[in-house]
């Protein structure tokens, strides 16, 4: 087994800091393992409890009798070090502390020091100063923001690390809202002991993930990072969100973490050469993670458009071209088909117009058709729900379609409450959905990229 | 009175094709009237129905007593040219044609047929082959979709003219649910009498009105829209989003609507040198008529940056200085009182990093040492509402901010569900909100653009 695993799957997790005060970080850790999904043990620890939430609690990690994989630190930065030595006499070989006031407040030697203990035990260490880890098939969830402010999404297989613990939170409230999945989160600070590069090395090796979102702002070790990226890019997509390519925003995450960022083009030579992907915005990091984890690599760059809404036809053409693909020109026994099975007012070009009295029968016609067709790579389906005659098993029909995994499917859907719930459901069946057409061909562009490799 | 007055302010209207069956256009129209804020009176007109949901229907037009400030058509194509004449006689001088079936079908002789009799009797026509209008203080509201499909916004100051009902439509249902309001919709079709020159005239007479935003396919006559704009862009802000201008995406125009689009640059050029400001996606267009329909002009282009959030920091940094703006740089008795009032580990530079321990209180006070700074422009104010101690009361301290009118100020915040409902509500208070920088920083550098002319 995998040292790194018992982070995402330990059997038994103590919380050094359990608390009984519901704004305490302590309590809504303790309360994440107990209310969750996480199916094993945990152990509140805190000599000035009794008990909390009706489990009994430990004064310290050593008077637990069965063995723990997994301690979760959210006490004073003063007494960390005190707590890593015990952990070190109880065998416990994996960390998370979450608590914060280490390096990045002028504590160099306090830090310096827990790397130390951590060192001296053999114990390995996510943190200081971070979140920690959210795995939604394990349950585990140390993440000290309570749901009701803080949804956390369901399982999929993009797997994301970040650096800043506040950008990392907020994208997985936005990801739960959306219906976007994950496989494992982990915010990991200062990087006291564990840094991003041990971290893509174990995501790499990691089945349930099947594409690595980074959020950067400096880098430790350059080139082991370099090296790493460059010999795995191949093997797993690794999308990178680097902040601070500006001067200003440079000088900004000196302020922030003490790393060192560097210009805005040494990375982009940086990444391209290693075969990363690179995104520039937060968005645009999921959008090309969801059609990258859910999506099969193109033949080519030939996409057949299908939509109910004219307007919205034209804005993806547009947008497609300006992201270098091409439209798909299918060969005239498809169109043939198409004749035969569609209202004559269907315009059967690219795009192809089922009009605003389109059924979800002739969605289906449509894309079984450009499934069907060698002319066709990819299917951008632009599915308006608000049409009279479209009822929500369009839902079905392209996921149907999406199953098949023969070519990549993305939707195209812009709306209000009822459009979201219906693409909420598009994703939950792995189908990438995006609200307006730009975002969704800047995606079908690095699926092709990536596709090239 | 303004003689198009009577489309977004009739006192009486009669729904000529108002049906009883839930699923007709004439149906859900005449109930979005009954239904809705409308407060005038309306009347079902259908020889086939004696009455339709409790109100008494009328054979034609000709047997109401009272006089009719608008018709809004739903028959068949067929029979339109012959409703109009009979609107002629009853001296109705404003009609929103909703049925389609003419020119964009090929049916031209019917659609001029149509045009004529308008022309005949004097009566000036929305449409063919349109959604009509949405007015949301009048509560004129010709949208044949129901409203559990597709919601409606609230009262605000944009106004939005579209070639494209499907468009049109989903676009209101987004701006509902994100808590966008609207000040006039007109989606006019095919133009056959109104088109979107005479619209625009209107619209900067319209005193709701502070902001136009317009979505293009082509236009019918290139000169006067030219004209048009650059006499009236200094006076309200004039923003367009033109679809068709790749090579492609042209050739779908004409496949959709039958007027031609034109070149890329043409267009570019076309707009620069009128003074409209050119959006490039639908997000877009709305993210800049936000800004210059809330905010006032900016004296220039230093950005002072508020978080809670050092991540988020940085990429606002990135996004502002990639969008043409600079960090403010506040004077030494700025640095000084916030000193006096923030706790030490709070980081005054640019950005001020409030902290993830940051409550409102800590907000209220760097906005108001921003705002009286003169070496601050524009407020670019980042809330991440979720971290523990801050409470929705954040809202009115950025509102109170934002009522005083002094320096724009935007708000970023990125998640969930909690975050959505904090942002309409700050939306509501005039607050233009962004989930991501990169889109808020576009929209202050359109907001500076327009500043300067």
């Amino acid at each position: 087994m995998d040292q790194l695993d018992y982070f995402f799957n330990p059997k038994r997790v103590a919380i050094i800091g359990a608390s009984r005060h519901p704004r305490k970080v302590g309590h809504v850790i303790f309360r994440n393992f107990l209310e969750g999904k996480f199916k094993g043990e945990v152990f509140p620890v805190n000599p000035n409890a009794d008990d909390i939430l009706g489990h009994r609690c430990y004064d310290s990690v050593s008077q637990i009798k069965e063995k723990i994989d997994l301690a979760v630190i959210t006490i004073p930065a003063q007494i960390v070090p005190r707590a890593i030595e015990e952990c070190g006499r109880k065998k416990i070989k994996s960390v998370i502390i979450v608590t914060g006031g280490f390096k990045e407040i002028g504590n160099i030697e306090l830090e310096r020091d827990v790397e130390k203990k951590l060192k001296k035990h053999g114990i390995r260490g996510i943190g200081v100063n971070c979140l920690g880890v959210f795995d939604p098939y394990s349950g585990v969830d140390t993440i000290f923001l309570p749901s009701y402010k803080l949804e956390r999404p369901g399982k999929g297989g993009i797997s994301f690390i970040t650096q800043s613990g506040a950008i990392g939170s907020v994208i997985l409230d936005w990801m739960a809202m959306k219906g976007y999945s994950i496989s494992k989160f982990i915010s990991y600070g200062n990087a006291t002991d564990i840094d991003e590069a041990e971290l893509i090395e174990y995501l790499v090796r990691d089945k349930k993930t099947k594409v690595i979102c980074i959020y950067l702002e400096g880098v430790r070790r350059g080139r082991t990072f370099y090296e790493l990226i460059k010999k795995n890019s191949k093997k797993k997509p690794i999308i990178i969100l680097k902040a601070g390519l500006t001067a200003e925003g440079s000088k900004a995450v000196s302020s922030h973490t003490g790393s060192l960022a560097g210009a805005k083009e040494i990375y982009g030579a940086v990444f391209k050469q290693s075969g990363a992907i690179q995104a520039h915005d937060l968005e645009q990091l999921f959008d090309f993670a969801r059609v990258l984890s859910t999506q099969p690599k193109p033949n080519g760059n030939r996409v057949q458009v299908i939509t109910d809404g004219g307007g919205f036809g034209i804005l993806t053409v547009d947008a497609l071209i300006n992201n270098g693909m091409v439209l798909a020109d299918m060969r005239p026994q498809t169109h043939k088909l198409l004749e035969k099975h569609v209202p004559r007012h269907v315009v059967i070009k690219n795009p192809i117009d089922l009009t605003g009295d389109t059924d979800s029968e002739r969605y289906r016609i449509a894309i079984e058709a450009s499934l069907n067709d060698p002319n066709v790579d990819m299917i951008a389906v632009i599915t308006l729900f608000q049409v009279p005659s479209l009822t929500p098993d369009i839902v079905e029909v392209v996921a149907e379609a999406n199953a098949k995994n023969k070519k990549p499917i993305i939707a195209i859907a812009a709306g209000g409450r009822y459009t979201e719930v219906l693409k909420k459901s598009l994703e939950s069946y792995g189908v990438p959905t995006f609200s307006y057409p730009d975002r969704a061909a800047e995606a079908l562009r690095a699926l092709c990229e990536y596709g090239k490799k």
